[in-house]
């Protein structure tokens, strides 16, 4: 049985709760508070040097860092993860958008509103910018596709959902965004969907 | 045959242009640049709306964006993508970690120092600060293993190399990562290797 840990609160985890809920696979949950400096002791630095949740650990003690990687370990040979070579390159694309052009924007522009003495407190204007962007080309390939990346619900559109779905948070103005508002909702009725705990 | 939309001063795109060689594939390099706008025409964006480099099209006409994304897809089936699922998992720990933790850090870096007028001069010294972290990851790892993920060379060692090779060029000390340097030292050795062209 794999271990996770995570912070409930964390999008980048939820991704890895609700898939392991849908999978139906048994997990243990270790809650790590990263505000309490949880990440930065001499035993959790020996399982990811890093210093990050989530955290892969498995039953010999082996551990994988990076929630996209940790959903990709999760879901191969699953339905989550596509067959086809091309559709898989087409949802590793959207998890590394998530990644590097989403998730520094509107996952941290949540935690600067969310947080008055935050110390990027001067940048939200331009975090908000930068995630207006993103929102952008996912609003453009959700106009006319149900799913981020092939024709059924995947590990793509978890990854994508976790921080989308409270952009708002984050101050995003999301009546723009019909598409990716349409898609909010069919993430939500997929069999197993369970809200983040926030 | 495969076409890449690159610029080949970037580090993202070099990856691309490393792993191709090294595995003998024809393709079509078409050179973009991304300082005169070139990312931006409607006619680059319908490839990808998310205006970036480098970008594979097939000779169908679909795309892919997002280097790492493309080195898996290039990688797939072939002696730089392993056959073992956690290798796997590993492979892509080291993608993801590039992305979010060392490129957006080494990399920006670099080009803050290399364009004196850079928007971001003001936060250089953060930017090093940040990058000497995932150094530290890095060497910690490699001072007792060769490849970054499993026993031999393949795509994370590519995508690592690419901005690591020149991080000196953002102001970063290397001499205090031995590891690392002897690292730099067996991917150049690689048969196929080629310098970044600067």
């Amino acid at each position: 049985m794999h271990t996770i840990y995570g912070m409930r609160s964390s999008g980048n985890c939820y991704k890895l709760h609700l898939l392991l809920e849908q999978l139906g696979q048994p997990y243990r949950w270790i809650e790590i508070d990263t505000r309490r400096g949880e990440t930065r002791t001499p035993e959790y630095l020996a399982r990811n040097p890093n210093g990050k949740v989530p955290l892969l650990e498995r039953a010999d003690g082996s551990c994988l860092a990076e929630s996209n990687a940790i959903l990709c370990y999760l879901a191969e040979g699953t339905r989550f993860w596509p067959a086809d070579a091309w559709l898989r390159a087409q949802t590793l694309q959207w998890l590394f958008f998530e990644q590097y052009s989403h998730e520094p924007y509107i996952a941290v522009a949540r935690n600067v509103v969310q947080h008055p003495n935050h110390p990027r407190r001067d940048e939200l204007a331009q975090l908000q910018a930068a995630g207006y962007k993103a929102l952008a080309v996912m609003e453009q390939r959700l106009a006319d596709h149900e799913w981020l990346a092939g024709l059924r619900y995947g590990i793509a559109d978890i990854a994508l959902y976790a921080y989308t779905h409270c952009a708002a948070d984050g101050g995003f103005e999301m009546a723009s965004y019909p598409a990716i508002g349409d898609w909010l909702q069919r993430v939500r009725s997929q069999v197993g969907h369970l809200p983040m705990q926030v």
